[in-house]
């Protein structure tokens, strides 16, 4: 179990999965860039999430809404007037602190001679201009959660694609949180990126459902290769819960820096549709068709998932180190659709020999799956490579080849390698995937 | 060939591919969401273009940078000096115009006697603000195109993952334009996603890679559905070039409003890496492995695609009227792979006994294809709503299927109806998409 971020931030930047960002201009705080390695994972994390929950089930459909929404929908939302932190300052250093919070988690209040402002409340939404010159008074916020479009556009849903009750609407995108206190890499951040659910049922089948989800995320999780024993289900007590649910699970993961919340799952109620319904004085009803056209406004359980901390997850619970013949081993045992590459291609050598069977080989596999070509180095230094960006399969094309039309495949894991005619490799492959 | 955007429009909203944004708070100017089929299809969109751009090419990889970085970059990229309108005001209708194309394609000022003010140049960057309380003084843009990330990041790419010349760095993300200009449905928004590639390499090479990134872009546009009879290249005068540009090439598409750029593609010179080196202090050098480590600044070659503009004439080319019977038919003959959905399911009646044999025939599906299954209305209706929402196949249980185990399988584009063995429906599609 790793005790500190430090080898994962390090393994991050050095095998190109995630970099600070802007870099070269000394960063921005809390910013991060996803290199090729991270943002193909990030890639298969969202589109392994959106077959599951949006194509492959016929009570769920996606939505892709605008990041700036008319600044209502926030009014309606209840994020105007709550979503905010109280912040207190010290005269004496400048720091500022969540006053909610600051004898907890900050760890940054080491003397005792502070002398602290009177708290501010600080929402906690970034606001840009949509005015041009002069006199436009165009305010938008970036959306600081993906939720509200669901809610907003629950009619038209509702209207052009006649779901019937229960049934849910899918959203992958980025939010924004001016947050005081990001921090611990990706985990917390000013942008990030959502996946969230917001299922529509009747008011008595919510707590059937709420579990039904509940499973599904820890499946997921474990599909993904998160690591369900470092995955805890927390209740979250009824005095903290948000402002808009009565009942939310924190899905807890422990992270190196601490036991946090990677998801959560919430109840939301009719909160968010009733207040849609007061604010913009459009009818959000649903018109029950097996039930003689009963009109009900849907509660609503809400599965959320952050694409980073997933991905934060899964980098935790892949990283292993091992010794081998005295030397330390570092492998990244990613679930092979998950990982970035899913296959290496790798010449023994760069002679002119081998690199016509090698092209084949190559060009052969890349239609099917996430090829990596590398032919620089010892092979024992492209192996541990490998091992360290997750690759699954390493396939080593040598001068025997040549004549036996086989290729070696040594397996990321076990390390342990099999001849394999090249005729069979990918049928071979076919069933390591399958 | 449709003469106005009213028909793509009102289908859009109709059926469930965009919405106005907002909808139901009066709508955000110039703001859109994505319903379940619009969000599908871009789904369809970034996938089968990161598919073929970055998983399937030994010489691309992927990035995912931030939206936020630092604000030096857009100093060192020309965007804070350079990226402006310049805006009149009439001081009598207080309307706003570019000052340099007002007397083009502003169709606003009909009269003659316009009052207008001096030109003010207005910046078409969004700013915010990550300052808390007081005396913060961080602000940060909402970034304007993906591409500075690539060339911030280009050393971390290289160093990471030791690629050499040519080779580029692909990317997809939301960029932010903050136009006095928009309109024409999804066509300019002030919030729009990019698929952006910058392809490194030496200087005499850049003709060669610019020609054939014109071939591939051409090529793609055919491949997902864009009519390429309404495609043109245009050449931008040298003297509209933009600042970082010494040959563009606009691809231009007959939309109904007008024939206008859909993707651009531009050399980019070395401007934007020498540019970071001197404004970062670091070196962004590529030292050439097989010419005694010669060392050069790389060029760059950079297409760029618009997710919506991509969906936008993906629409304008499916969208076809017929008359059939008497009657006006409506299909949106997309690409099968493009579809929202590829095979809709439906029972002639929502009778108990169909019920167990369309289930079993809708999860066999929907494992492999994007399945709608809907049992409303007649069959009839039914194929016609699938006609618009271009779903490729309809499968029609009735009760013959009971009996001979077979099923109605209908082509969206012929009309024609096969009647095939429930057995051989899977080979069966299987053909039909590959």
């Amino acid at each position: 179990m790793l005790e500190s971020l430090e080898p994962i931030v390090s393994l991050a930047k050095r095998r190109g999965f995630i970099f600070p960002g802007s870099d070269i201009y000394g960063g921005l705080a809390n910013s991060w860039d996803y290199g090729p390695l991270g943002a193909q994972m990030r890639m298969n994390i969202k589109t392994d999430w959106w077959k599951q929950i949006v194509e492959q089930r016929a009570d769920m459909v996606g939505l892709d809404g605008a990041i700036m929404m008319n600044p209502k929908v926030w009014e309606a939302s209840g994020h105007v007037d709550t979503f905010n932190d109280p912040l207190v300052e010290c005269k004496k250093c400048n720091k500022r602190f969540r006053a909610d919070t600051m004898s907890g988690d900050e760890k940054c209040l080491k003397g005792k001679d502070h002398e602290l402002s009177e708290p501010r409340t600080f929402n906690l939404m970034f606001q840009t201009s949509l005015g041009k010159t002069g006199d436009d008074k165009g305010m938008a916020y970036l959306r600081p959660e993906t939720a509200q479009a669901m809610f907003v556009n629950f009619k038209n849903v509702l209207d052009t694609t006649r779901k019937r009750l229960p049934f849910g609407i899918a959203q992958i995108g980025k939010a924004f949180r001016n947050e005081i206190t990001p921090g611990n890499f990706i985990f917390r951040t000013l942008e990030f990126e959502q996946m969230e659910i917001e299922y529509f049922l009747e008011e008595e089948n919510w707590e059937e459902s709420f579990e039904s989800w509940a499973n599904w995320m820890e499946e997921w999780a474990a599909s993904v290769g998160i690591n369900t024993d470092m995955l805890h289900r927390l209740e979250v007590p009824k005095k903290e819960l948000a402002h808009y649910s009565k009942r939310t699970l924190d899905f807890e993961f422990d992270f190196p820096f601490g036991t946090k919340e990677l998801w959560g799952l919430a109840y939301r109620t009719d909160f968010d549709l009733k207040n849609h319904e007061k604010h913009s004085g459009e009818s959000l009803v649903y018109s029950d068709p097996s039930d003689n056209k009963r009109k009900i406004v849907p509660h609503v359980v809400e599965p959320t998932f952050g694409v980073d901390r997933t991905l934060l997850a899964m980098l935790v619970s892949a990283y292993s180190e091992e010794e081998v013949k005295g030397e330390k081993r570092v492998v990244m045992k990613f679930k092979p659709h998950m990982a970035p590459y899913q296959v290496a291609v790798l010449p023994l050598s760069k002679k002119e020999e081998l690199s016509g069977i090698t092209q084949e080989i190559f060009e052969d596999l890349i239609n099917t799956y996430r090829c990596e070509y590398d032919d620089t180095g010892s092979i024992g230094k492209r192996y541990r490579r490998q091992d360290e960006i997750g690759t699954p399969y390493c396939v080593t094309i040598d001068f025997d080849s040549l004549e036996d039309k086989a290729v070696t495949v040594r397996d990321r894991d076990t390390m342990e390698q099999e001849r394999i005619s090249i005729e069979e490799l990918k049928s071979y492959f076919e069933n390591k995937f399958n």
